[in-house]
């Protein structure tokens, strides 16, 4: 998105409905950037809407009938069973048919090669295709060269904006509000694609303050804390399980909690040093799901939310995670009533009927 | 399921139409246990309604739109593309979205580590699960649980509730009862999950008779012969194909064969003289399916039922198979009137509408 | 198909509308042999009709209700994803429910051991099974013993009619005709599936001359050669893209250009010393992805239409490719109107739809 049409979409003051801001290539939805603090705010409302109307048989069933005779490309050159299904089943919700692969790779295998560019025109016939793809910035790529709209359902260590999204609506729909509201992260801050996005959707609403909560190793990026001072969002950090408990997550609004993504560092790693520490990360991360002492404050074993963390919390905070979780949240956790990730995942469905409604028009 | 719910679904005597018998943790179909004589007599009669419906193009049309708005989730932990096929043809017979996969472990991937009680957590929107998992006991871990119903479509050794209710159908249809039956078992009854079940379902029934026919290493197991004994239902074992073609063979209203399955064997060896054994049994399964000689009476691969053999049935038996078939049954017998195992299969079709139809209310 | 029955449907003069030739098993689509002059004029007609159906939103919808109640399966024994993809489109396009599945194999797996012919007769229950199969000749296998239609995605280096009746669509849509055509026919002519069936359909209809280019290592193979001297149409042969170039090309109305598919010919090499050719084959086509000089006129790396070559083609001229495309046309080509292959792929959903429609009546 060109910094213009990005000031045309922000000044949309008068802007009721959710819809999707367009990119440079038209009509996509590539990045959580895309989306400006009104967008997300009437997201929030359409999304609303939508659990009412999916919740009741008989809407549900008016629902299912929408976008009848029209058909989109679940694309997805490597597997994620769980975006896939969250994006299938808002699709079929719809009345929307469904193709799917999670075998796109065939598609351009080593012996054919095809191109990710000639593969979206083949597609030329579906309504749109949701796009899962292993390289950072394919999504963007099948958009230059697409006349269909292309859903990012991830690509690599880029974006994955529907994730973004339904993390605002949970914030919204449990807190009631995007603003004024202190939100710790924690966990893998470096590799976490979620609290990269969450926190510059955050920074477009004011008076937000975030906490950083990670081993040194794992700190947030300085591109993030640098559109965070933009915007003027302010932040602090913490590298201590211990005395992040003593102070950001006592007064948090919101705890976003992530795993530590050792199998993405094993993979990333661009050089033998780094391929070795990813495998020590890895293997020291099996260790810890084995024996998750909490003895030492400060290894990445040791951010764990259990039942006693919770005393530490407010009343009306909110925990949240995108999911999977290992061990850095314990089962015991899931009955308090400021557990919401499973809510927060659940959520995904009505923000993606949201975004495909948004698209389809 | 309680022994008081047992009983209260026992005594539910002036029930007419096809229902699931809730679980102990609410409404899930989880075992073919759950069913009492009166619901299957209500699902046989259910199913030859649906296979009227079905057939006629104008009510299938109307079925396929029954359940509009409505999806279900087909979570496969291993591939089972027969049941998968099946249960999923069901659900769009009437309407019901499926989002599908046979990918399932990818949600709990080693490296990212989810319990299958947090993936059926995400998938709280769907109206119900299909779940296929390899370890026994998933289904009921899955159930305890769930917020929405779970369909077991295999858990490991443990049950496959809707193959045992579409046995039962298959009798009921062609034989037009299910009491007063004398029924042969054959083949590998220590390892098939359908005699099992089978056995139990035929036991809720007077006056059946089940007669063992196997090798003395593939005998049904005590824990079954424990049940049809506490159930007044009468049993006999032989263990040569020459001995079992003179008598249960020659007697039987019902003949049910099974394939031996030498890899199911092998992969629950405990020890290494059972992992031996389980070799042995699948090299040798692979050298008679080259060679299926019935020279020898009581080896597995002399437990063939060819054309020579049909001559000693009755003339109003009928033959079943839960299919795959190998070389138990030779090909020439498929042409014979008592034949029905590739009818068995498709009633899958319409006896999984009935259970979905059931589940969805 | 038997000569009688050919007979009949070549004298069906005043046929109007698009319907597909039974073969001596029943109503299958297994060949694109099957299809006679008319019926593919009248395929050409319903496409168009079709094209404007699935365009407006309106009409797209009715169609998506069309077989409501009916539902196929999608069989396939190996990967095809662009196939499946468009065959699966299609169906929903119709409103007929889809079951998926690119892991046939596991229907018959090594250790279950189920041909064919069983498990065609276990998915008795869907209105027509789509087959992709490995092994040439399993279509007509499956069709013998199906009492359902089965249309051929593709078996091994036989048939893939559908690729053929697409190609034949996209030659009357552009060039309002197929009969008086000069075609093109570059590339790997000897393990192309789409030129040899392209080069059957064109010989139906009269005046048609079909230029091979190739190397003379991938010439076109003599049983083609065969049919189109019985049927007077004409043909010849260049081995070098320079002369090429300089002859056919330039004259020609449709150029019809097909990758090298070194893959599978290393996979159908019979004796070591063809194996060995493959692996030079496939080395030498990646060592040509990587620098494919046009030095030498004639080996296969010199086989390339790029921006020089469309110079020497009619302005009236189509590109056609059957995709994926790799070296053998280059990336600056596609912006040319003459390109259509692009087009040419997303005519297959409709040409799927008219097929599937055939079928299901």
């Amino acid at each position: 998105m060109t910094t213009a049409q990005a000031n045309v979409l922000g000044s949309e003051a008068a802007y009721g409905r959710f819809f999707v801001p367009p990119t440079e290539y038209g009509l996509h939805v590539l990045s959580a950037q895309q989306f400006g603090a009104q967008n997300l705010e009437a997201l929030c409302i359409r999304t609303d809407e939508l659990r009412r109307l999916k919740t009741n048989p008989q809407t549900a069933r008016e629902l299912a009938t929408t976008y009848l005779g029209q058909e989109v490309c679940s694309l997805f050159y490597e597997p994620s069973t769980r975006t896939r299904t969250s994006f299938e089943h808002a699709a079929l919700a719809l009345g929307i048919g469904v193709v799917s692969t999670e075998n796109a790779k065939e598609f351009s295998s080593a012996a054919k090669g095809e191109t990710i560019a000639d593969t979206i025109r083949v597609l030329g016939n579906f309504a749109a295709v949701i796009l899962r793809h292993h390289e950072t910035g394919s999504a963007a790529i099948a958009a230059s060269r697409s006349k269909i709209p292309i859903i990012n359902a991830g690509d690599g260590r880029g974006e994955h904006p529907t994730q973004a999204l339904l993390d605002v609506y949970t914030i919204q729909h449990h807190k009631d509000r995007l603003s004024g509201l202190h939100v710790v992260m924690g966990g893998d801050l470096m590799h976490g694609r979620t609290v990269r996005s969450l926190a510059i959707a955050l920074s477009k609403f004011p008076n937000n303050h975030i906490s950083f909560v990670s081993t040194p190793d794992l700190r947030m990026e300085p591109d993030i804390k640098r559109i965070l001072t933009e915007r003027g969002t302010t932040y602090d950090e913490t590298f201590s399980m211990s005395e992040a408990l003593e102070d950001p997550l006592r007064a948090a609004d919101v705890i976003y909690w992530t795993r530590t993504q050792t199998e993405r560092f094993a993979r990333s790693a661009k050089t033998p040093w780094h391929k070795k520490l990813g495998d020590m990360l890895t293997r020291s991360s099996v260790a810890l799901l084995e024996s998750p002492a909490r003895a030492n404050g400060n290894s990445p074993g040791s951010f764990v939310i259990d039942r006693a963390a919770l005393d530490n919390f407010r009343k009306d905070a909110i925990i949240m995670h995108p999911l999977p979780r290992v061990w850095e949240i314990t089962p015991e956790v899931d009955g308090d009533a400021r557990a919401v990730y499973f809510d927060q995942a659940n959520y995904g469905l009505l923000v993606r009927i949201a975004v495909l409604g948004a698209i389809l028009g």
